[in-house]
């Protein structure tokens, strides 16, 4: 048995798990935020853990009106010219806790006298023991290198923390429903594999998001990247636009994130283009409006609310990059060149 | 005759002017943010200017210690709901001036008592217009689509704003020799339209930089896009390590940015891990430890100070792209399905 696809199927229960052990802890380093009256919000993370950083981008500054910057590491650890932070809640998100230039800039940060919130799934960690404030994923252990179930937990946690932080009734009822909604996408993915095998030899894509699930974009090129090799990259839609949208010839193909809310009039015009380009368009949607203009389509639950729908999004993009792995004869858990915990300064 | 060789040639020419015209406007608009005393800066912009913008993220970190955030533009303008900015300075970088997007930002940002600093290469433009101060770009006017001028002087103008912010003399000799260091670094590009053909059917490609050459490897990627219809994209050496770097078979080319400087030892590493991969490797380069480890390499001129080293090292990216579209027989002032001025909110 593969462990990539427990690992995909495990999620709705993770989740479930992290909602139940972590909401009083959640609100705990809540308060300690709000004491601490941050100016800004540093995140730093690598790989898929910086794709949930993207994640905390959009959320934090919509729901809590907190401006939110990735941190540039190699401005810590090879410049050693760390930025002022005194005045900044530092976010190291990473499954592992271990690399090196994650735990030099919450250090950097905390010596200025930042407060630091770590997200891991290695509660003995160095980034876990070293933060004032550590929530842990509870997401079990992960044996495929590419990782799926603490992706969608380190978004759960960014979710708890900003829920907490805003103290929206509406919000926490909402997240509550999380692993329900988890478990119907899961469910709406089993169709996936019938349509797959016209991608066998697909080797070049471009993945397209907007607003909150910009994230999910870059999460699923990576996923494609990993299992798939394929080349090709995420972008938001309008920087696309800016130049990148060149390269779409006729067949190019155009995974677009697009489900209901703010970002699908955008979105569904640039899928009206697409279209006009004749490019193949596969789409992650529960928007109608979006339907008649894809090849493919894969389908997220009616009723998600849009603020929670990057932790769905991604798992039909899991699961397709999951089925074209095999059906291209491609290693599941352990793809070539790569190891379950990269240390990078 | 072809407006994308021109306006790569003038390059050191529009610097020079960019430096005699706006130096003393510089030292007045470094006064006022010194005055103002911003706790973090957030920069708006898109495409070509976007990569302007990660100059910034590290040169105003390292040299100025400023945490340096880019904006999420949906953040204002779908989702209409701004973050916190009022301690903030933000930066509008736009070779136009005119994208709505950028323009909203900066509205927000404004209306909430943030400084307000445009760069545009249009005086007469709603952004040159609406913010506090304006560093104009003297550019010229820019017919090729795929920028190239205007984006080095958007460099320039980010590397004379953090000169005059920091007030160091070492970094002003060094700034003004920056006519004649891209007046080298297109001398040693000359050798590239001899080694260039090699790549004609070259259809994916990685670009890799890591710190001030961050940006590069993303602009070297846009330009390759835009011009050669090159699916691919840039990484941070770091971040390439955590998966991507899964993609690279025997005969896959990664373009690396690799100068003298901090970043060196991280790069040669990977150049190295590269080679055993048998990758093709591609490097842009000033460094003795590289040269064995490439296939082709794009010279840099020696003694280039590395926080200057990026507005130098994308020429070389821009002629390589400029004489692979012609060898591929792409057009090269008017790349399929863009336009000069792109609109997006």
């Amino acid at each position: 048995m593969v462990h990539l696809q427990n690992e995909i199927n495990e999620q709705p229960d993770v989740i479930r798990t992290l909602l139940q052990e972590e909401s009083a802890h959640a609100a705990k380093i809540a308060r300690a935020i709000r004491d601490f009256e941050p100016t800004f919000v540093l995140i730093a993370a690598r790989g898929t853990s910086d794709n949930a950083g993207r994640y905390a981008q959009y959320l934090m500054s919509i729901q809590a009106r907190l401006p939110v910057a990735l941190a540039t590491p190699s401005v810590h650890t090879l410049y050693e010219a760390p930025p002022k932070l005194s005045r900044a809640l530092v976010v190291g998100i990473s499954q592992s806790g271990q690399s090196p230039d994650i735990g030099q800039v919450v250090k950097d940060a905390q010596s200025q006298g930042a407060l630091a919130v770590s997200i891991t799934n290695n509660a003995d960690s160095p980034l876990a023991k070293s933060a004032d404030y550590h929530l842990y994923l509870h997401a079990g252990l992960e044996r495929s290198v590419a990782a799926t179930k603490t992706y969608t937990t380190e978004l759960t946690a960014v979710a708890m923390l900003t829920t907490a932080l805003v103290g929206n009734e509406a919000l926490s009822e909402q997240l509550s429903t999380l692993p329900q909604k988890m478990k119907e996408t899961l469910l709406l993915s089993e169709k996936i594999i019938q349509w797959v095998e016209r991608y066998r030899y697909m080797e070049r894509i471009a993945v397209i998001g907007r607003g909150y699930n910009y994230c999910t974009a870059y999460e699923i090129s990576l996923k494609l990247k990993e299992l798939c090799y394929l080349t090709g990259q995420e972008y938001s839609e309008a920087d696309f636009r800016h130049g990148p949208i060149a390269v779409v010839e006729q067949g190019f193909p155009v995974l677009t994130v697009t489900p209901k809310g703010k970002t699908s009039p955008v979105l569904v015009d640039l899928l009206k283009q697409l279209k006009e380009r004749k490019a193949e368009s596969l789409i992650v949607s529960n928007d109608p409006d979006a339907y008649a203009l894809a090849q493919n389509t894969m389908y997220l639950p009616e009723n998600l609310p849009e603020w929670l729908s990057p932790i769905c999004a991604v798992v039909p993009g899991q699961v397709f990059a999951r089925h074209l792995a095999e059906v291209k004869g491609y290693p599941l858990d352990e793809p070539r060149g790569l190891t379950k915990v990269t240390l990078t300064v």
